[in-house]
């Protein structure tokens, strides 16, 4: 039995039947050449069924205790309900793809069992397939998925992989790579609080970093302070700001890397400031769009890592910086500063304070989060409007098996007050965006990977590198908007149908030149 | 805004995300000759999405009122959502459905829609398609569904549909059709209670016959009526009778009826009673292989129709009768005697009631049942052992839109207590039986199946019509086990695995010559 730390359990708490606390997302492969797809897949899905020894936290479900919640270990673990065969249905588009995983997304775990489910996915055309996991964020945040993924793939095209991608193997093969033999990771309990309140106390009365850390938190919520944003200060309710429905839509989209850090270069900001800058772009648009962009700027909740460099083992080492987002300021050079300040006026509060007192600070200013998403507050007071999680991914191409990863799109949370979650994983040369949000509220999600494109190509202008790492004749297979279009079904597979993609250009026109005058005009 | 009845808000009340709510069931078609499957199943798709005017329940969600649950029209319905179009990998056998079927069963309705999903599936052999649906047992009862399934479909094999399938005009041509002009429903609203505490006084002192059945239920439940099952009476514990996890397995079969009648006229029974006789030597089989057939019988809980003769409108017209299902007894006869003096003494109870008493006396039988289930003790006094469930379906071979109907196997409900339900329909001539169990606390569910096939056969010889009504070179396309080892997968689409099969086959033959004598030496 290992406890569960307060901010893993946070998330089991507050799981509803509406609001699934799970994350996970969508990863696409290129079978190996020659390869034959059934044997290839089936070999994958005998490859993830055959492990007897779990690394954490695939072997293990919640079980409740006297003094809190713990992890135990399963005995009877059944494979075959964890691994999964799906198939999409033709023509086999990354449409049908990102029904199927929002479908996919939208369902509970079982608690009864651990808290994971995996999808290998045929029926896509081009020789690709796709993986879709969920895992509940009570057992793994944004940095530890990654070192989950880059631990089942090899950056050698054809090396096949030796075990069980989820095996203790796995995890320390991983470790003994990355990290080598001599660095070894904390203790997985070090964090662990046996008794909050006491912990709370003890922390608060000793350390005088967390005491100034609360003082200018505290100052910023009465809004004394300049550049902190800090939860409800000022949150503007839209209809991203909504009580939840208990379904999901799921769209991702690749960029160019070099793109974002052109525009980085040329404005001397971080590739978080640029990325929170094309959200922050995109959701401008969007509300503008749809009449209802507020006087108020919106506010982004950024999930930073406090994990120690070589902790493979905590479940959740998060804290979270307000981001202002800057929605209501006009020029986009203007609204980059702005969430730069607020991102830098953040990071200097957590600077100060080590890992172990940072996590307590999150616990502590995230506590009213808590309250209100329990007394079902959450969209009455929404904390922050969206979450913009920006998770580092692999710097080199993957492959799992021989199959080439071709794009990582992650998959998040939305709860009552934020029905909309930007994740992006930076993946070799590209930047992969995942976008989650409530099916009811933002029923025309796809429009914010439009707008996410023109947002960029705003920044692009500003910073005078204009176009430059765009690749019109681009012909690899990601989740790309434009490659997407310009596809074409296998004529074997069925016939063609034209007319929905005609007319999906149509409404995209027609939108484009419905907003552009307003940006203008204004 | 309509009020919800107790019968229907009681599967509201108890739903946990273990334990969901909704029926339904997989309905298999083959295309119509020459039909372009793409074409086709899209055709179907938008005859399905494209409503306006929905029928009860299609259109309304559940509102929580002053004074109850109410149904309330939802004005944004979303199609997309409840109408959905899935695929099976390869090689698209009935265990790739039935795997499908088990996942889809297992997640929850969203609450803030109509209870209701449509999953189109594509991918199965020799040009058939499924149809996967499920709705929340609040909305819709066996007798209901089968109405509506008549109701979407022809008995002509070339008429198409010209209406949407859940719309108010589907309704009412059925409502012609079938009960005529003349004959008009009862008022939907006639069962409902206002306030379920008056109504059961007022009933109580004004009813003699209620007093009269709850005088003879009172005396069986403490041990002094001969033929009269109750709840709780000696149920004994298996493994059947559990505290259920979160996911089901389904798995479904077809037996001709012809076999089942010919048992009924030659051992003077009914359907029923020989249906149940089967299910009790399935369960006494599959008791037995796991060495835990227990002293006492187990009780299978055998819903009843209260439905008025002409009522469309009613969710829930059900009530239960508890059987004796005689699993202790070795003899095959005198396990269908006991049964069917249990039936029997159940239906005359319910027979001297008029239908709006006899509603009103489940509701009050089964209040125990109500509480046990709330306070989370159903796994430790269960009130029944099963649940077998037999719903008249239609008399003749039904077509939609040209696809003729191949067989329709109903999804059903499992609860802590008990971890199985058996119920099947009986269209045209044959009977399809639908068994949706807890994957954990039955993972050999597929075993059942067999187990009803060896029990049905037994019957036919205690009633010298061995085999009579089988049909060895039967080709139809229905999910008969023989029928399913024997087809071959299309050499296009898949390299035949013949390993895993012949693995099952030796299975299956130990395990019945492990059973067998067991059941000779008693």
């Amino acid at each position: 039995m290992r406890r569960i730390d307060l901010t893993s359990a946070g998330f089991l708490l507050l799981e509803k039947r509406e609001t699934p606390m799970h994350v996970g997302g969508v990863n696409l492969f290129t079978l190996p050449d020659g390869a034959d797809e059934q044997e290839f897949l089936s070999a994958l899905r005998t490859q993830l069924r055959d492990c007897t020894e779990f690394r954490k936290p695939f072997g293990d479900y919640v079980v409740t205790g006297k003094t809190g919640l713990f992890w135990e270990k399963d005995e009877h673990i059944d494979m075959d309900y964890h691994v999964r065969h799906s198939a999409l249905p033709s023509p086999g588009r990354y449409r049908e793809l990102f029904a199927l995983a929002s479908r996919l997304h939208t369902t509970l775990l079982d608690r009864t069992r651990p808290l994971w489910e995996l999808h290998i996915i045929e029926g896509l055309q081009d020789r690709q397939f796709a993986v879709y996991n969920k895992i509940h964020h009570a057992a793994i945040d944004g940095v530890g998925a990654m070192h989950i993924t880059q631990a089942m793939c090899t950056e050698e095209p054809s090396a096949p992989l030796g075990y069980a991608p989820y095996s203790q193997e796995a995890y320390e093969v991983y470790k003994q790579q990355r990290f080598g033999g001599s660095k070894s990771a904390p203790e997985p309990n070090k964090r662990d609080m046996r008794n909050v309140l006491e912990a709370l106390k003890q922390q608060y009365d000793s350390s005088m970093n967390l005491a100034t850390a609360m003082r200018r938190f505290g100052l910023a919520f009465v809004g004394r302070s300049g550049n902190l944003a800090v939860p409800w200060h000022n949150v503007p309710k839209t209809s991203i700001n909504t009580r939840v429905s208990g379904a999901r839509r799921f769209v991702a989209q690749t960029f160019a890397f070099e793109r974002v850090k052109n525009v980085c270069k040329s404005m001397d900001a971080t590739v978080n400031d640029v990325v929170l800058a094309m959200c922050a772009g995109a959701l401008r648009r969007y509300l503008l769009s749809r009449d209802e962009l507020p006087l108020h700027s919106l506010k982004a909740m950024a999930p930073v890592s406090l994990r120690e460099e070589g902790d493979l083992d905590s479940s959740n080492a998060i804290g979270f910086i307000t981001a202002d987002m800057a929605t209501n300021v006009y020029d986009p050079e203007k609204r980059l500063r702005t969430i730069q300040k607020s991102m830098r006026a953040g990071k200097d509060l957590l600077k100060e304070l080590s890992p172990a007192e940072a996590a307590l600070f999150m616990q502590l200013t995230q506590l009213p989060a808590l309250l209100t998403s329990i007394l079902g507050l959450g969209s009455k007071f929404p904390a922050f409007s969206t979450v913009v999680s920006n998770v580092p991914g692999p710097r080199k191409p993957l492959y799992w098996n021989g199959a080439r990863l071709d794009g990582m799109y992650p998959a998040s949370i939305v709860f009552d007050g934020f029905a909309m979650n930007m994740t992006l994983v930076s993946y070799h040369d590209q930047l992969d965006f995942g976008i989650v949000a409530c099916r009811r509220s933002m029923p025309q999600i796809q429009r914010i990977i439009d707008h996410l494109e023109d947002a960029l190509v705003e920044l692009e202008l500003v910073a005078g590198v204009s176009g430059s790492g765009r690749r019109a004749g681009d012909t690899r297979k990601t989740a790309a908007a434009p490659a997407k279009r310009k596809r074409k079904a296998p004529a074997s597979k069925t016939k063609a149908k034209a007319k929905p993609k005609a007319k999906a250009k149509t409404k995209t026109t027609a939108r484009k030149t419905a907003v552009k005058p307003k940006l203008a005009k204004k």
